[in-house]
């Protein structure tokens, strides 16, 4: 005795995802079992326009191209300052940047951080970013906007080592309080930056 | 600035899930963007496959009909004990009686539990049930195999009460400690329940 067949696929497939166990899977699918069956089309139209999305070969965000476009919109606007490359971890974050509406440089996205005490257990674009680097003399700036976690410096320190050598300014983001942030609950190494870094 | 089209109508379905907010759905679709297209299809496949499965009408267990079958394969075994039902929660508690192997009755699944606090909040199939019960004179015993939660136990006195004036008779699960359990670490609870029904 086991669920019916098709449930027992798809639970297969959706335990392959992160933070999805078979047990989360069945019920994500008994939840869709019991909703109309629009909704089950619903999903599987939007799966089906999902395989129209590409990676852009610039700056490896998803984009749903328009008339056989190579590149992103942001990549392909040339109204966009092509002096500055922001170098993020993942796709999330360059949305974050881009709400926030002040930044109009490039992006890079460099897919992952290496780990702390492993620097190449996670694959990063490294080499794609030096190529990109390499092929574009424009850039004069890179900022490495990648988060203050212990993976994320240790990700941080190697890139700019690696960059040193195409004579580039290299910026980070600042660090200190956080807006709304409380002096009282600030660790030390917040505090230290937000007085360092004092204007 | 917001995600590709597609994958903005995607987050707003997948996070309408049990425990997927817009964030987890996100990285669920990143996730799949970065395997190979095949993977995308194989889940639109197995959705496709799902809209096959159907609702046993009389026990409300989710399966595949062969030839237009009206009953799920445990409804519609003659084989099975016609005269005890075993109320469960949901579908994998039904599941999980059926991998013990040893019961052979029929089930009955109740859809959810009460609100200790608001009895209706939660709609559980209670009706549905006792149309079952008083339609199958057979039924000499109704087993309430509900978890012993707090709520589950609200459940299982409500239903004692609404289905006495059947005169069928009702058992609940033994409590007692669970195979492997160890007394040091048992509560006072489970403690008492192991002392009272020692055999």
């Amino acid at each position: 005795m086991s669920y019916p067949r098709s449930v027992q696929k798809l639970i297969e497939l959706l335990s392959q995802f992160p933070t999805i166990g078979e047990r989360t899977a069945a019920r994500l699918i008994f939840f869709l079992l019991k909703k109309p069956k629009k909704e089950t089309q619903d999903l599987i139209q939007a799966l089906s326009d999902l395989q129209k999305v590409k990676q852009c070969p610039s700056c490896f965000n998803f984009f749903e191209p328009e008339k056989d476009k190579e590149l992103c919109n942001i990549c392909s606007d040339s109204k966009r300052n092509q002096k500055v490359l922001c170098v993020v971890e993942k796709e999330p974050d360059l949305l974050s940047i881009e709400r926030m509406g002040r930044y109009k440089g490039l992006y890079f996205i460099i897919g992952g951080t290496l780990s702390s005490f492993n620097k190449k257990k996670k694959r990063i674009r490294d080499k794609e970013l030096k190529k990109k680097i390499k092929d574009n003399s424009e850039i004069k700036e890179i900022i490495i906007a990648l988060n203050p976690t212990t993976e994320g410096k240790a990700t941080i320190t190697y890139l700019e080592k690696e960059l040193k050598p195409f004579k580039r300014k290299i910026t980070k983001l600042a660090k200190g309080l956080p807006a709304g942030g409380e002096l009282e609950y600030a660790d030390e190494e917040t505090l230290l930056s937000a007085f360092k870094g004092r204007n």
